[in-house]
């Protein structure tokens, strides 16, 4: 037995926040202006419609604020719209140790209890934190074969974090957060046979929202099996854990979630690296592109190499669609940039057909090399790896323009200006609704 | 790939109230009386009051009925509090073919979305036998393993019976019915190692109030992977199942729920056996007995064989302890009976140290033999099968008297009027609050 769950507890119980190095803070605030830029701006999708629906006409206590309505719900119904909303357009940041969502998943959560609590903005942020980073460290501890087999770390990790933030905002201790890591644990779900489904960004809302749930029961009493994780038949054996110790390893120290990568292109992750290492060549006509080959993880081969989708979902999970859509001047980060028009135009047709995707197992998850061959024989090469450190000046730069061409400048800026000054959840709540 | 969630959709959609036999439905009222008399006097269990408050905390549009509260709740919520009271006293009815309880996972959603959606009786009873129908076959395609391994099948499987009642009561087809599955899919969970815990009678509201979400948000056009069991790194594949094709052999035809088993005894399932066996000798005075040896199927030993248990809980999974209440007089069927002084009585802790427990692969998981040696040397000896059929006559006087002596003559008198009519669900619920 590999022990987890007393430490995670006692992690999320007594970590001050005084404790927590500046540079995660930071990181924090940034994805909490990523996180609330991509729920906005897909506040319309049909998941965030259909589930916000749902909710509405269940009603109940104002608690808390959800995207694309000015009403408030319970905290419970609140995390499990924002959570399915936030995820919807699948723009929000990524957790590679683990191959998961952190923000979408411990975020709603977080903010739909501080707000129910009237926890202050500090309090907040510092839950926020310390349930992303024992989301992330639970997925580590779950590893690989649990994500490989089936299941979607964002939705199972997810929920353990998401029941550490809200355990921490209503005030239990170690023991407390135990139990509440304990009934989470015969509660969490969430399958990647979902993935090109509404179902995908459901499964966060669903994590979101069993963490509020679990918090919220055993703050009442509730008794569940503490060893949420490691008991005999718990979520570890029967969920195909790899059960690594490593994943704990410098715990309260070194925060895992501050090599979080966010997304600058609208599609998925794994194209991420190819379309940076394309930026990094400059300006190249594609009319003097004779062929372009790319060399990535096989891991990825299943996930984002459709050779020629005709929709604009299926573009986004195509090597050879962004790469054709980068060299003929389509920006990458914009929403509507992806179509299904765009998948009938012949121009991109002609250039993805000469776009070669091949797989090596040495080459990092997180990395891609290009390689483009121009007509008259010359050879462009570049690399890129998500999990090179990126100045976080940079980073911010790179958050806030996505932020303002996802809401303009006016509200990208007003978030940005609460999350810097931990503004009270329920001001910061109020901003969800466009 | 082994077929079976348009197998059951279509079922769920398409099967015609007038083809069910009349001792399918008979059984289903007999369950229904079990289950509103389990949730009845269940209602003021600590995790039956803890998670009633949680969603009175909550409110919300008043949609349907709630064990132990005369105030409405959105059907998604009446279902998760009432899957939860009526499993709190595990005093409901088992279905050894996957080894789940039926009722207290599909009922609630049944009748929380038949109230909501102003159904029929009739439409109500069908829909909830269809759906404990489907839940028990869902159980026996994920088969063994699956519950070996540590899953809960009241939970796991519970969900797609629960939720194919309440997508049946929204009129869904048999496309809509296998999208709901697939919905409920990557959202059904619960694990065995919360048995001990509140955890346990929670898995039950989980999957009852899981059938009610996907359902729901089905009809308003969600759309998930509609091969939600077979699909790769579906259901199946992630959840260490059998997926045994004999499983839906005769759906339609047969009901398998007809062989469901109902608690006579307000202890673990698989003591019953024993205390039939034992019943079935009459009087034994009980200074007349020598020693007693029980020889039992080995997967109830970790289960049920606890030596000398100091707790009422503890003795409802005690061979032993049963085994001396019955010869000491103790009335089994009660839920008083079960307590920490019983455990520290002399007399009782006597005659349970002269209790010995054998287990036999041999036999059948349902089966128990029983031979008692007299202290003058006489040896009795008779064996019970809970699987053996019981004529329907008697089991409906067992199950009468079991719903008086929970609940009164009056009331029980009064549900039972109810069920056999099929009342208006919102007559029926109204009957669950004392």
């Amino acid at each position: 037995m590999s022990e987890i769950t007393p430490i995670l507890a006692a992690f999320a119980a007594t970590t001050k926040a005084a404790d927590i190095p500046a540079g995660a803070t930071q990181m924090l605030r940034l994805s909490l202006l990523d996180w609330a830029a991509c729920g906005i701006a897909g506040a319309e999708e049909p998941v965030a419609r259909i589930t916000r629906q749902m909710a509405l006409d269940e009603g109940g206590a104002a608690q808390a604020n959800l995207f694309g309505s000015p009403l408030h719900l319970p905290a419970r119904a609140a995390a499990l719209v924002n959570g399915a909303t936030s995820h919807a357009l699948d723009y929000d940041d990524t957790h590679f140790a683990h191959i998961g969502h952190p923000s979408v998943a411990v975020i709603p959560a977080a903010l739909a209890v501080a707000q129910r609590q009237g926890s202050t903005g500090a309090e907040f942020q510092t839950a926020a934190l310390i349930g992303i980073e024992a989301s992330i460290r639970t997925g580590m501890w779950l590893g690989r074969d649990h994500y490989q087999i089936g299941f979607h770390q964002t939705a199972t990790a997810g929920a353990f974090g998401a029941a550490l933030a809200a355990a921490r905002l209503m005030g239990l201790d170690a023991a407390g957060c135990a139990m509440t890591m304990g009934l989470v644990a015969t509660r969490a779900s969430g399958l990647k046979s979902q993935f090109g489904t509404m179902g995908k960004p459901f499964n966060a809302g669903l994590a979101a929202s069993n963490g509020v749930e679990a918090a919220t029961l055993v703050a009442s009493g509730f008794v569940a099996n503490p060893l949420a994780l490691e008991a005999a038949q718990g979520f570890g054996d029967t969920h195909s854990a790899e059960e690594l110790n490593s994943a704990l390893q410098g715990i309260g120290k070194e925060w895992v979630f501050e090599s979080v990568s966010h997304k600058f292109h609208a599609c998925c992750h794994g194209l991420h690296a190819a379309l940076e290492a394309a930026g990094s060549l400059g300006n190249i006509p594609a009319d003097r592109i004779d062929s372009i080959q790319i060399t990535t993880h096989p891991r990825w081969m299943s996930v984002c190499n459709q050779p020629s989708p005709t929709t604009g979902l299926g573009a986004k999970f195509s090597y050879g669609t962004v790469m054709a859509m980068h060299f003929l001047g389509h920006d990458t980060a914009r929403l509507d940039s992806y179509s299904d028009a765009l998948c009938a135009d012949p121009a991109l047709k002609a250039l993805r057909q000469r776009v070669q995707v091949n797989d090596d197992p040495r080459i990092a998850e997180t990395a891609t090399i290009l390689s483009v061959k121009m007509i008259d024989s010359n050879m462009l090469q570049a690399k890129h790896d998500l999990d090179e450190p990126m100045p976080i000046a940079t980073r911010q730069a790179k958050i806030m323009a996505k932020a303002t061409s996802l809401l303009g400048d006016e509200k990208s800026a007003h978030i940005w200006a609460m999350v810097q000054n931990a503004a009270d959840p329920a001001e910061l709540g109020k901003a969800l609704h466009r």
